[in-house]
């Protein structure tokens, strides 16, 4: 039943085709502990006893998230399912089931919809994460995709709240890739002649099929001496700033000491833009951003190193008082740097 | 982050204090067994051990599902948790804690969003069900709203591939109301002054803010001999329709024995319309449909109409020929209805 006239345009697939479709796309992925999945009303699920059930949920949206012109079916299916494995990976959980919502343009085209589907499965299938529902519908405005994800922590997860005066602040891997990926999108081939194409394809390919921290985020999420943790998915300079809010504390973060992406620095020279203000504001890296007790900062950067081969880096700390974040330049004078994305802003 | 410009008009409201906002307004439900909710990257959550996780997404979409001309934004959350509080009970579970993603044209109206989230609390909250998380956005085109919501089962559920051969078919309460408040609604008071008004406030309202029947579901799900059951949200025909294929039989439906609803027959009348279509294919109206054992039947009538006073009605039977659904009239002919709804159709 639709409260609106029915689309005008002819349409080549139905809703049971449709369904038929997305059902044999997902199932090529393996999903553990599904009793039902695509097919019924709800799916149904065998949790493990004991384990606590995390949920997410992730909205990405044509011309606001991802421009068609840039993003294949495949990379925006990839992308609503990696942001969503990294908020899992940001608590330290294993991510287990996905729940799909999406809207597309009526006729929806058949290859388009199997290419998304399988980006989504392609990034979660190394989790072992399955497709288990979802719901799908015309949209009278471009694409809409939304993902749940389901995951579970037999432990504790280790929250925004956690965060205790005289921690270190510490961030995984390296900052300012994505943003130099978006950069380079937008600015196109000819203005980046003298960048190496390897190069611009691995900043491309950071921010259209980002990669999830899920093993970093089971390590340190399960790992002595952590106390707050969660994905740096709109910038450092707005993660953190949660992290302060939840925590009722104040940060200190040295410019000095960021993880600013090699790669981001070649990318930024070319077009002359700034390196350091993709690391601290660009967000959609999806690093993992922590807070730990100063003592377990060697262990903890040894034993992620080892057990991923992923770089920890300490770039600040945490302060008591709650007066926000605060970016330090190489004299120790204080900084103001560009604020991370907010939706729904002007 | 974005990969778009960002909304040229000003924004009364930023992404925070959304947040803070919805966070408010979420909060007024209670939620059992919600450690961590809104604020954190992912909820968590303490499922019962040893029970059945179920998960189900319902997206609704501004001209597609709904008018903003008819449904206010308390309606409009109202519809988008019913519709998915409709789905657990049709697996006769106990409905637990839905995550809710946005997407609204900026800038967002505080008032119309705090009256989004409230219709959604006030559906929910009679069953208990807590807002633990969402995402929100901006919308290029209209209002998107996209509710999981997650429940629990302490048996089996009973699904829509269980039906067998000379089970009988039932549904509760009545059929065609929703559709009648929608021709109600598209034709207007002036075509309508014939029909009292309360009676067209009745068929508006479960047009506008149906009831899922999930104390119903919970009865019929725990109950010896029902077969299959789901929700009937895209009109009897298809949902029927639905049951037959994942059960791999067939289905006759006598129309004589729909329980049409009152109101809409006398709505109907006044429009010239033909109640019993909407009883067949409207679609909407979030009764149960179900399968059971013949010898059930009688046990199964009284005993929801003694635990949640609503009617169950017997409407046909289960045929071993995988042959979908036959509706036949009075004479016992076979006769042709309308399709129910599908998505993405022309």
């Amino acid at each position: 039943m639709t409260a609106a006239d029915p689309p005008s345009r002819s349409a080549p697939l139905g809703e049971l085709e449709l369904i038929r479709l997305i059902r044999r796309t997902a199932e090529r992925g393996s999903g553990e502990r599904v009793e039902t999945g695509i097919g019924d009303d709800t799916a149904v699920l065998l949790p493990l006893p004991g384990a606590r059930l995390l949920a997410t949920t992730d909205l990405i949206v044509e011309d606001v998230h991802f421009r068609r012109a840039w993003a294949s079916p495949f990379d925006i299916g990839w992308k609503a399912m990696a942001v969503n494995l990294s908020d899992i990976a940001g608590k330290g959980g294993q991510p287990l089931w996905a729940l799909v919502a999406l809207a597309l343009p009526a006729p929806a085209d058949p290859a388009e919809v199997e290419a998304l589907y399988e980006g989504m499965r392609r990034a979660a299938a190394p989790h072992g994460v399955a497709i288990v529902g979802g719901d799908t519908s015309t949209s009278p405005g471009g694409w809409f995709v939304s993902v749940t994800l389901l995951g579970e922590h037999d432990g504790k997860p280790r929250l925004r709240s956690g965060a205790a005066p005289g921690d270190a602040v510490a961030v995984t891997g390296t900052l300012g890739r994505s943003a130099a990926g978006l950069a380079a999108l937008e600015a196109g081939r000819a203005r980046l002649a003298a960048v190496r194409p390897a190069m611009l394809e691995t900043v491309t390919r950071a921010h259209l099929r980002p990669t999830a921290r899920v093993a970093e985020g089971r390590y340190l999420g399960a790992a002595a001496g952590v106390h707050a943790m969660m994905d740096c998915s709109d910038g450092l300079a707005t993660d953190l700033g949660h992290i302060c809010r939840e925590s009722h504390v104040g940060a200190r973060v040295e410019l000095d000491r960021l993880p600013v992406d090699p790669d981001a620095r070649e990318v930024a020279g070319a077009l002359g833009a700034d390196a350091l203000t993709w690391a601290t504001s660009g967000g959609e890296d999806f690093e993992l951003l922590l807070t730990c007790e100063r003592a377990s900062v060697d262990a903890l950067r040894d034993g992620l190193r080892r057990a991923t081969g992923t770089a920890l880096t300490v770039v600040g700390e945490i302060e008591a008082v709650a007066a926000g974040v605060t970016f330090l330049d190489a004299a120790g004078e204080p900084v103001t740097v560009a604020p991370g994305y907010e939706h729904l802003s002007g």
